[in-house]
């Protein structure tokens, strides 16, 4: 019916926007969503009545409290849901618990054996460390009403499908039949990169804006693009490849098999066989022990080494510039936690970027670097899983009335 | 007042949904807007009375006339309004002139003594065209609602302040100042590119999609980007530079100053530079006839000839890869008109973007061709000026009631 379906929606609409105000009074509700007054106290007594959301007195000290403005403020019942997020890594899974307010209520690091598992093998890991996870607060899985799941690779999100990820050793895997089965709740899987903007967009440097971009520095680069407020994904779920954009025509091989992509020249891997032949690197030893090396030569006056290290920054300028060119953003986030990749975070690739762009008389996007651990990425794929939840609470709550 | 900003927009929405249906009965409109059939039927009336729709009866012979359909349609009034584009290329100036409905009235080319104008020159040589235009249809400046301009270069479309263009002697001048001023109009100018996609959007192959990207092919590359069943523009209005993202660092130089852009392998310029220590070519002859040299040298099998050809055409394959694995469209159309850019509208090309693209196990977006003339670029200009205008005739029968 369609009055239904527009009661359905003003739901929806309000409680999120009730997430994003934090404590927010219905008069500005409505001011800020265009519903009318009356809708708003209708749609807002029901989502009281669910338990989605409660009433407060509205803070005497806030500045705008003067002036006859209401004493209630609404916001969103912490307890009315739970989520996870996690995000696999390399070498372990981070979780964190949230509330259905988006605060942080838990997390843990679950350790993994192998960097590349079957289906089966991640969805055991990941059941294990959602266990940990919910003892650490005395609870079970089936507290949860949610789990977002990030992991690198080509996921397509709307239907869970992981066309290739460097952590599963099949192709085209769908994650949320894999994991829903196991788990007995909701899955919602995305690209890493993707939560980590979704994570900037709710929480962090891109709260203010609607047109950013997120690059993530891993031992991989990888991107996600808020455009109009929303992260953009692509039609068939596999946008946003930045590392696989081609910078050097017929250059460096990538992993991915072609030439000239900006990770055969930024990658861990590939910073390292570029100094193999001017360093005598362990072959027995690690990925990032060898990366540590090129570095630690190139600071110590290493000619060759700085050589190696010099040119990825230069490159990693020029995809950036490539970015701008083609989307014009307000922003780049710069995110990663690594130190390692600290070369690439460098004033001079800034300003190689700033170079490479098409010159205008106006200032070029702003940069933003922001380091942070594995619990960011946790948090943004937690983050995904609660827009969801929010919207299936929504829809119980019309099927209980 | 919060109910006659929600009946304004109501009016725009109702207008654009007409527009774009052609022919719509009110129920229809209703059910594709979601505004409630007694809004349809109220804001309607305003339309009718206002003159910027009209009532038709429903073709008795339409599919789904039987069944209890209503017996009326709406439709726009081509009369109500008039506008036109223009779109200013190297030698000439093309123009059309559209009534309200978006159908062709008339077209006219002015001639242009200079590829390169002060902003007087261009608005003079525009007044001319445009009094030309009108004179065929016994008409004058002073019947047009709105001017569409596309023009190459840097513009920023919100405020008519074209950055840099090749068909200016001055950066930084505010078009539509400069042209509202002299012609006594409201005027609309925005890079030409994203007015072929707005063409491509309205008229052409991109009406049934929600994001694609249209890539022109003139003496240069130029890119339009629909996302989201809009033109994205950036936050700067400098977005979508296609032909200067670095597809070879440090590679040949470019006329924008930098190194390694595609222009710099694909452009007309680039083509003649890079054969000319292989080929005799005519220091006196123009672009274009050292162009069509180069491409026949080709076609007769002189080797070096063929090779820059080829590598233009790989170039252009790895810069519509890039585009491919940042955006995930559905869609690349590639639009122009000029023959001596067959190269590029190669299948090898299109399969060498294929070859370069992430691969995933589903088909790579479609990819289609699109020739047409300087036409199609002015009526992406016209249907620019008429969304305006639409909003204009919308807002002015407000101020009547």
């Amino acid at each position: 019916m369609a009055f239904g379906h527009q009661r359905l929606e003003s739901r929806r609409l309000l409680l999120r926007e009730i997430s994003k105000g934090g404590r927010i009074p219905r008069i500005d509700l409505a001011e800020r969503t265009g519903i009318s007054r009356a809708t708003v106290t209708a749609v807002t007594a029901d989502l009281l009545k669910g338990g989605l959301i409660e009433e407060i007195p509205r803070d005497p000290e806030a500045e705008d409290s003067a002036r006859g403005r209401p004493k209630i403020d609404l916001k969103i019942s912490g307890n009315a849901h739970l989520v996870a997020g996690l995000k696999v890594s390399g070498h372990s899974i981070s979780f964190v618990l949230m509330d259905f307010e988006g605060a942080d209520i838990e997390t843990h690091e679950e350790a993994l054996p192998n960097s590349t598992m079957t289906p089966v093998g991640l969805a055991d890991a990941i059941a294990r460390g959602l266990d940990a996870l919910a003892a650490k607060v005395d609870g079970s899985v089936a507290d949860l009403s949610g789990l977002g799941v990030g992991l690198a690779g080509l996921v397509q999100a709307d239907t869970g499908l992981v066309h290739w990820s460097p952590s599963l050793t099949q192709r085209n895997v769908n994650l949320h039949d894999v994991l829903s089965a196991r788990l007995g709740l909701p899955v919602f899987a995305d690209n890493d990169a993707n939560l980590v903007a979704m994570a900037e967009l709710t929480f962090g440097l891109g709260r203010d804006h609607s047109d950013f971009i997120v690059i993530t520095i891993e031992s991989g680069v990888g991107m996600g693009l808020v455009l109009g407020g929303q992260i953009y994904r692509g039609t068939r779920g596999c946008g946003a490849e930045f590392g696989h954009t081609k910078i050097n025509f017929e250059g460096a091989l990538c992993r991915c098999g072609q030439r000239g992509c900006l990770e055969a020249y930024v990658a861990d891997y590939a910073l390292v066989r570029d100094a193999s032949s001017v360093l005598d690197i362990d072959p027995k030893g690690s990925t990032a022990e060898a990366v540590a090396q090129v570095l630690a030569a190139a600071r110590a006056g290493h000619g060759a080494a700085r050589n190696v290290v010099d040119r990825a920054g230069r490159m990693f300028a020029v995809g950036l510039a490539n970015l701008v060119n083609v989307f014009d953003p307000q922003l780049i986030i710069l995110a990663g936690e690594q130190m390692q990749f600290d070369h690439l975070y460098a004033d001079a690739v800034i300003d190689e970027m700033r170079k490479s762009i098409v010159q205008v008389d106006k200032p070029p996007p702003r940069v933003e670097i922001h380091k942070w651990g594995n619990l960011m990425w946790a948090r943004g794929a937690a983050a995904y899983a609660l827009e969801f939840v929010q919207d299936i609470a929504v829809e119980s709550l019309d099927h209980a009335r």
